[in-house]
Formats: structure tokens, sequence, C-alpha cells
């Protein structure tokens, strides 16, 4: 997505440890029409996957997914909560996510109320790096006997084995901006 | 606004603990149809306020403003972030923040970079209880030198004393639904 492409060049930071802050427009402020043309592109890339729901996870997911849901005809958003607290409750779908960046393993929850057998599910997010965020969401859809119809992302670092992980997985994985490589100096290149 | 109202007669549930619970869509599954009648609402009640950025607090809020944005001609959202850690950071805005509901002091954060000194902004969340949230984020605008030009929230509870905290401190408050009592049979009343 050109659009997308050029924004992260523009005001994407590149920070030690091979960190991409985005977050003047995707993480902490957001620009919301930018979000319309992402939602947009969502929808068009996973136009014939008809899902019932939207599945993402707090924080930087839900607006993501909130502005994808009307191309869909307005169909329910659903966010994982994240806690680090593992407080097992029955009422609730529940997996482990370990955070790379953080080093923090995270419990992420959906109420069972929420998520049911068959209905189709597209998931959401906005990094995929080692794929561990997605897969709890999979793990969720699994545990509910829910159907998985599309994976997508808003970013991925290429040399990172998320997006190939949740492939291999047989799912249909869309990423909106695949990085190749960053330098130190804030050089970002796009495949 | 009645369409919010019948809502949440319809859909909300009363526990024990004088609590609304209303995730089935606003808090964890989101009626994104709902919100943009949300948006538009708010945006007629704050259309002659001219804000130039909205201000809200992660998870709930983000759909919200998310949703609001649109009909201000897309001013950016940006969204506090709570933690349990009291990691005072240089370049970040922070308050205190004390939730009744689980009884545990977050600490609220605003990156600097994204709210100016006499910018024009509008504060959203989804609940106004005892405005401790609100509070918060009222607090880092006083920080960052911004001009609060309203404060609205889709649900408070009228015996509460949220709304009239926020008013008392001379700001402009708007609820879309005000409930004035709650029964343990799950009977909500609005004023």
């Amino acid at each position: 997505m050109k659009l997308l492409e050029e924004r992260i060049k523009k005001d994407g930071k590149v920070l030690p440890g091979d960190i991409l802050k985005i977050d003047s427009f995707l993480n902490h402020q957001i620009d919301v029409e930018l979000m319309e043309e992402i939602g947009k592109e969502f929808h068009r890339l996973f136009a014939d996957s008809d899902p019932d729901k939207i599945l993402t996870i707090e924080s930087s997911g839900i607006a993501i997914a909130s502005l994808t849901s009307k191309y869909f005809g307005y169909i329910p958003i659903v966010f994982a909560k994240k806690t680090v607290a593992a407080n097992m409750a029955k009422d609730t779908y529940e997996a482990k996510e370990h955070s790379y960046t953080r080093n923090i393993e995270y419990t992420v929850q959906v109420a069972r109320e929420f998520l049911h057998e068959g209905e189709k599910v597209l998931i959401l997010d906005d990094f995929l790096a080692n794929g561990e965020a997605m897969n709890s969401l999979i793990d969720i859809c699994h545990q509910a006997k829910a159907q998985i119809v599309g994976c997508g992302a808003v970013v991925c670092k290429t040399y990172q084995p998320g997006e190939q992980r949740i492939r291999d997985m047989g799912y249909d994985v869309e990423v909106l901006a695949r990085v190749k490589s960053m330098t130190d100096d804030g050089e970002i290149e796009f495949e």
C-alpha cells in the first residue's frame, strides 16, 4: 500500500534494537483518515472472505478494526484483552503471548459469549513480527471453533518469521507494508 | 441519545456492586454502526468547539474517538496509555488515576510530542463515574498547556460525582446516556 509506505518513510522512526516506531499515526496518535484507507485496503484484499466478525487485540488494533468494519457492512469487532495477571476465568477463551519487545508474557482473553462456533472471523492487527500476538488470536479462534477466513497486518518486517509462520498454518495472510530493511540512520526499505 | 439508551436497556447487564456492563457493544465487542451514531452526536454537541485533536484513553475510548474524528474533518486522535508500572519518563506527560472498580492505581501517559501548548482538545471517554479517568486527561492537558474545549462521555450514572466534578472545574461536559437508577434485577432508568 503505497500511501502507507510513504507515510512510514516520512514519519516512522528507527530505534535501537530494530524497532520501528510509528506512534505518530498508528500506535499512540492516530491518523483516522489513513485508517479509513487501511480499512478500504483490507476490504479489497479480503472481500471474498465474507467475515461475520473482526477479531483484534488491544490497544493498537482497535482503531484499525473499527475503521475496517464499515467496508464489510459494519460487522462487529471484538478486541482481545491483554493482561499480565493470569486470572483463568471460566467464561473466557485464553491464550499466552510472549512479547519480544518487552520480554513479558501476556494472557490474551476473549469472552466466550463474543466468539462462536462456525463464525467467520477476520483477524487484524497492527504489527506482525514474530507472530506471537496473531498466534494467540488464532489459538482463541480454535478454542471457539470459529472459522478463520483471513489474517491481516498493517506492517511486517519480512526478515522476521511471523508472516511465514501464520502462512505455514494454512491461513491467508495479507500485509499492507512489508519492511525489507531498516538502517540505524533511519532509512526504511520496502519489498 | 435515545438509540443508545434503548441499546443499554436491551443489552446492558447490571452486576453486583452497582456495575453496568455494556461489553457486548462498547467495551469488548463493538457495534461500529452505533459508534458512528455516537460520533455524529458528539459532533452535534461539540460542533462549535472546533477541536484540533481528540484525546481519549485506552482501550475503550479508542473506537469512540476513532468514529468521532471523521465528523470533525478527520482530526487526529491521541489515546493515553495506562500502566500499573510507574515508569516516569522525561518525554511523557503523566497523571495518576485511581480505578474504583479494580481498586488499583494507574499511571496515565501521553507522549509530549503529541500534545501541544494552545492546541484545542476535545476529551472523550466511555464511562464517567467518579471522574478519575477524565480528570487524569484534564491534568495532562494542563501540563501541556493545551486548551480543553469540551469533555464528552458515552455513559454516566447521575448519582456518581464525576459529571459534576468536571463541570465544577469549568468545563463543558456532555453525556449521551445518563443512568438515574439501576436495580439488581437489571432494570435501568435514564434521566
